[in-house]
Parts: C-alpha cells; structure tokens; sequence
C-alpha cells in the first residue's frame, strides 16, 4: 500500500431525492478533497441485496465501504480516522488538539447524529403515522439540548478543535440531516459554522461528485 | 504526563436503579481494569447543574469525562481509543487488525448503540405515552436488523476483531442497554458474545466499583 494507491469508496447509483446529498460516502469524498487525493468509486444498487462478498467489507451491508491498497475499513468515523492520521490538514499532530478533534468526531457520531436521525424518522420515514408528531415532540427538546451544546462549544472558534479537523467533516454532514427543518438556524453560531463547512471548495466537489454518480433513473 | 499519573473519571454520586451498571463510565472503568491501571473516581451530582467549568471538559454535561495529566478527554469512544493507543490488550498493533477493531468500535457507538437507545426511550422514558408502543414496534425491525448483523460477523470469532479490544467493551456495554427485553437473547452468537464479555474479571470489577460509588440516598 502506497501514497500513490487509488483508494475506492463505495456509493449508491440511485437513491430517492431526500437522501441525496446525505448520503454517508459524501464525508469520506469530502475528507479526500481536502487533501486532493484521487479515489474510484464503485457504484452498487441500494434497492438489491448486495452481494454476501459485500458483508466481509461492511458487515451492515451500508454504504460506504472504503479500501485503500488491502485494507478495507467501515464506518464512516473510522474511515475519517484513517485519513487524518495520515494527513495533518484534516487531523493536528498536536497531542491535545489531536484527542479534542477525535472527542468532537466521537460526539458528531455518538451524542449529536442519535437525536437528529430521530427527528428524521419521524419527519420523513414515518411522517404518516398518527403517532409521529408526538414522538417527534418527545424527542426535539434533547435535539435542540445537543444542538445548544455544539453551538456554545464554537463560542470564538471557527471549528470545533480550533483548525479545521475530520470532527467537522463529521459534524456539518450529520447537521445536514436537518436541511428539511429550520432546528439549526436557531443557533447562530452553530448555522454560521454550518455555513462556513459547506462553503469549503472540497465539500462542494464532494457534493457534486456524489450527485454526478446517481443515474437518472432506477434501473 | 507519565504512565505513573493516575486518571480520573467523571461518575454520577446516585441515578436511578433502571440506569445502575448503565452509566458509561463502566467503560472506562473497564478498559482500565484491562490493563490494571489505577484511576480515581470523581463523583458528581446527577441532578443539580454541574459548575460552568466542567463544560469545558464534557460539552454535553454528562459523564464520564476523562483526564490524564493534562489531558482532558470526552465521549467514551475516544477515551477507548486513547488508552488502546497506549497498550495492544485493548487494541492490537497489527494495522489490519487495529482498523478492524476500531471500525467496530465505531460501529458500536453509531450503527448500533443508536437503534437500542430508542428502544430504551420508549420502554422507559415513554413507557407510559400511548404512542410509545406503536412508535416502538416501528423501531424494533432495525434493532433486530443490526443486532443480527453483529450476530452474524461474530461466527466463529471470540470477539469483534479477532482479539479483545476496545471494540468488545463498547458493544458489550452498548448490549447491556437491552437487559429489560429479551432481544440480544434472540441471537445465539451475540448472546453468548455478550455473556463472554461480562464474565471477563475486569469487567466484574468495573461494574463493582461503579455500583459501589452510588450512595444509598440522593443528597
């Protein structure tokens, strides 16, 4: 495995227009932009079971899956740790910048993405059921707490470990998940951090990368 | 900082008994009691506000936090990673074997963790919401979902990544959320990966010191 290999993510080819730009490869495209390194996508089809070889990659059988020379690596955090390892501008070499940047991908994924893909269960996923609203109503307040929460930790700062790190990567795709909502814009500094990720050169090539792979039409 | 210095991990002086051998610095603990590192407790009350100081230390108030010498971390999963960092017994050198254990230690913090916690909300914090059993059984097929993917990657294996690592302690830990249902009982590989977790020693003593922390009463 060397610098020069092509690492390959795996994408959909086609998923229903809610989902797109929120599909999970757009965090790994992103931190690949970042430092300029070119990857190969392999394209499966969401709406057929993929095949059992496909379980030994991701073992939830999602996308993406990420292999770079022989290593395969899942979920999304990983992937990202990965890649900051091996680069600097996407993870600080400084030991304490390091772990805030590393408790700041753990929280996107673990403390912030929980409550968010709730509010889109109920919005999206089970917006006819009768008994949506009032989950949704028993679930937004814990939303808005951990929004809060992010919003007061980027009090004077640009990014959340202070230089741009895979924390953000993390955290502005998980906040995209409210796009149908107006939860963010309640918070100042948490929409204007919002706003600034994907403003990034690399997040908007990332972005158009991943809708250039969908087909028009299922097939 | 020195390995000589003894971390300290944040813990609730009291919680209900539902959430007894459920707070996550059981994970902490446990890692530690792996590699026979010993740590100091601070106690902290669950039900009154923590001092403005301690959100410098754990963005969301909530336990555990993390310290070694100067170092301050927050969410579990990067004090796991952090102290696996520091010794192969709980996350092993090999470099496919490492990303193996961290995917997974991802996997359990966002792939699965996620679905139980919902489960949890609507058996306890909504048990009594006459929406809580339909938005429940709507939420029950993806939890069953994932539970028997790690179920089915665990064939023929001990644990997650081959050797014991900081992947087993987050996904035995996250399980243990469930001991209310009968659901991880459903899934032979994964019930017995799961009593294989929690007959480790270490572990015994992790869930030993946390319960003996409680005090009887609430201050």
């Amino acid at each position: 495995m060397t610098e020069a290999t092509r690492p390959v993510v795996t994408a959909f080819e086609w998923v229903p227009p809610f989902a797109r730009g929120l599909v999970r490869d757009l965090r790994v495209r992103w931190a690949l932009e970042e430092i300029g390194r070119p990857y190969d996508v392999e394209l499966l089809n969401a709406r057929a079971p993929r095949p059992d070889e496909y379980l030994a990659r991701q073992p939830f059988d999602q996308v993406p899956s990420f292999r770079d020379g022989d290593l395969d690596i899942f979920e999304t955090g990983a992937m990202l740790l990965y890649l900051g390892e091996k680069d600097e501008r996407l993870l600080p070499a400084d030991t304490k910048a390091r772990w805030e940047a590393i408790a700041w991908l753990f929280s996107a994924l673990n403390s912030v993405e929980p409550v968010i893909v709730r509010i889109v269960s109920y919005d999206i996923f089970h917006k006819d059921k009768p008994w949506a609203p009032d989950a949704r109503e028993a679930s937004v307040g814990l939303c808005r707490q951990k929004l809060k929460r992010v919003n007061d930790a980027l009090a004077g700062k640009d990014w959340l470990a202070g230089q741009f790190s895979i924390a953000d990567i993390a955290m502005v795709t998980v906040l995209n998940n409210l796009r149908h909502t107006d939860l963010v814009a309640e918070y100042p500094a948490l929409a204007e951090y919002h706003a600034r990720g994907t403003a990034r050169p690399a997040y908007q090539r990332a972005l158009e990368a991943q809708m250039a792979d969908f087909v028009e039409e299922p097939a």
